[in-house]
């Protein structure tokens, strides 16, 4: 498995477009087409939240179809819009359907943006012949800033992998920065290959392999309306199906996707540092997951990274928050390679050290519960000051 | 039932003294006595933190003894500090039993600071003879003044109340400011009472009484190693038992309590407004419980209404996100009297209006989810620059 320089223009056999449509904001790219030469299978994971917005039912409804194409959107989440919002989503895709000749449900489409509000549904279906015109090969990092909310840097990310078929790509694109959290790491993430997978394999690897990663990073512990992870995989005749050629497919989709869940929390909103939560020795894995959740998505243990501060106390606040099973004299908790707390006993470290560790950009928070060998990872950031100011400034 | 001014020193038979031991910093008041002329009956709510600290597991131990005196600091949690935080807490705790002439089962100990760190068991158990000393029926205010943290105003609070058996004070002291959640809505909070009520009664009506003030207001959504909410009444053969009576005193205590939860998320740090959170027409009280305390705890609703952003949105994400059930056409939101979506269709205001809603330091939320007749009440507060700063800067 490689590595590849840039994102979703390295997969073979997909299009890209996207424009300026004006759907909130003037000078913005707002609305992309990403669309396929054969027709696909897909996968999708999809918000928790019960006030699911318009694109994501459509999205499930849609997601075993086979499929072409996927419109997105972003300054406007077509979210809490009524029958009305989930009309113009139909209609938008239909549209889209309709002109590269296939079934309106072969298009899915995805919204990000506020809540709330109707998309201009006219001036956006007027800008779907230049959509459709200007559609490249090249064009992949188009959709990455398209996608863009309170991002400051585009997304994207390529791997290739061998199998006995032959070697094939993986890419994928995501916008994250606020409203991230461990029940759907990024509110917009897509996904191509042209590595055939059969479609019940394809979902399968998809959900797990997001489970193990973007479901594992969070920003603010908030799920958003819109939050939707969708894959793209050539139907074919022939799809890779013996079980080394899927592990690789599988290997190389959570390498993908553990790298965008980095690039994510990294440009978290005012994130100043990259934390990583390390939970081993728990009960079970499940409960390493509590623990670990716990840490990343306290604003009490954020403040204190961001102010530098090696507050080992409130880790172990929140640890026994967790609702997992530790116990206090089992417990120990190192900042790098730091331990403030061993086996229940608190220990001293040498300030420079500690000033040393604190101060570094990438830290990782290692709590071992001393009980079994349930382990998980997390990466979370801080919360700083421009988190506050980027958060009560985002106008309605 | 009326409320009277002061606090603590309203209630007749107890006494006060703090003083400034210099357990962590020298020139503040950090130890403090309360002490009762009576034996008396104790109720208490602690911390759901399974790390809990050496104090509180010691209150667990003794809270359906006969309760003589109750000593508490501040800037030391004695939390994660194992055997010898116990031995401590019991050896501090005996210290005072004994000079006071009851068994040791017969005082209480709280602590709210730093975790990690061992108290400094000589310095404080030189300072009793002066604590015991100086008690005084009208030194309460010290109490209130004693337990700070990062509160900016003590918070206390009395009431008198009318039963068959004559009028009766309650008085009750917190305090709070950070590490504030519904799951225990403030690190110390410390209740007095010259009514007599027997124990089983004390311990229901303070329990209930807890459950629908104190824990639902919030600060930040941790729970301390610490927190503690703990009641003393005197013994006596005639306890007040008419069902009229035992009401007066219920409503008294949770008059009470509600109104130091205000003055808790009031003083919330950083805080600069006070957020009601009405959740009404649920599918019942436990989900609009369920409601009310998502939104009280997003991150993202409060730092946009620091920002006075009347972001409904957030509001509509977090109901989503909630576990409630909830369904977008029943679903109504409103800030102040500006309703922005009612049955699931957003609804325009005139700025003016929004402007001088939102620009209130009360704002009351109103969640109509438009099912059955679930309600609940929430308090909290918006999240702030100097909430970062506080938290950032609150060094170990």
């Amino acid at each position: 498995m490689n590595f590849l320089e840039g994102g979703l223009e390295n997969v073979p056999g997909f299009k890209f477009s996207a424009l300026e449509c004006g759907i909130r904001y003037t000078n913005r790219l707002d609305y992309a087409l990403i669309a396929s030469e054969q027709m696909c299978s897909a996968a999708g994971v999809f918000t928790s939240n019960s006030l699911a917005a318009a694109p994501v039912r459509l999205c499930r409804e849609r997601i075993e179809s086979p499929i072409k194409a996927v419109i997105v959107n972003s300054t406007n989440a077509n979210a809490c819009t009524g029958r009305q919002g989930y009309n113009t989503a139909r209609f938008l895709a239909g549209d889209i359907a309709e002109k590269l000749g296939v079934h309106e449900h072969s298009v899915l489409m995805c919204s990000t943006g506020i809540i709330g509000v109707q998309l201009p549904e006219e001036k956006m279906s007027l800008s779907h012949d230049k959509l459709l015109s200007s559609l490249s090969a090249k064009n992949g990092e188009l959709i990455s800033r398209a996608i863009m909310t309170t991002d400051t840097v585009p997304k994207r990310c390529a791997v290739s992998f061998d199998t006995s078929l032959g070697k094939f790509i993986i890419a994928g694109t995501a916008k994250g920065a606020g409203m991230i959290a461990p029940n759907m790491a990024t509110l917009l993430s897509f996904f191509l290959t042209n590595a055939p997978v059969a479609p019940d394999r394809l979902r399968g690897i998809f959900e797990w392999a997001a489970g193990v990663t973007l479901i594992r990073s969070t920003s603010d512990g908030d799920t958003s309306t819109n939050d939707s992870a969708i894959i793209l995989s050539p139907k074919s005749p022939g799809p890779i199906s013996a079980q080394g050629d899927l592990d690789s497919f599988k290997n190389a989709l959570c390498s993908l996707m553990e790298k965008l869940s980095e690039q994510i929390v990294r440009d978290g909103e005012g994130a100043t540092k990259f934390i990583r939560v390390r939970v081993v020795n728990a009960r079970n894995d499940g409960e390493a997951e509590l623990v670990a959740r716990k840490i990343s998505e306290s604003v009490l243990v954020k403040t204190a990274f961001f102010g530098e501060d090696p507050n080992w106390g409130r880790i172990a606040m929140a640890v026994g928050n967790s609702g997992a099973e530790v116990h206090e004299e089992n417990l120990s908790i190192s900042f790098g390679d730091c331990t403030f707390f061993e086996r229940g006993r608190p220990q001293s470290n040498p300030p420079e050290k500690i000033k040393q560790v604190m101060s570094q950009k990438d830290i990782t928070v290692t709590v071992d519960c001393g009980l079994a060998d349930g382990e998980a990872l997390f990466m979370t950031s801080d919360l700083s000051y421009e988190y506050v100011k980027i958060n009560a400034e985002y106008a309605t």
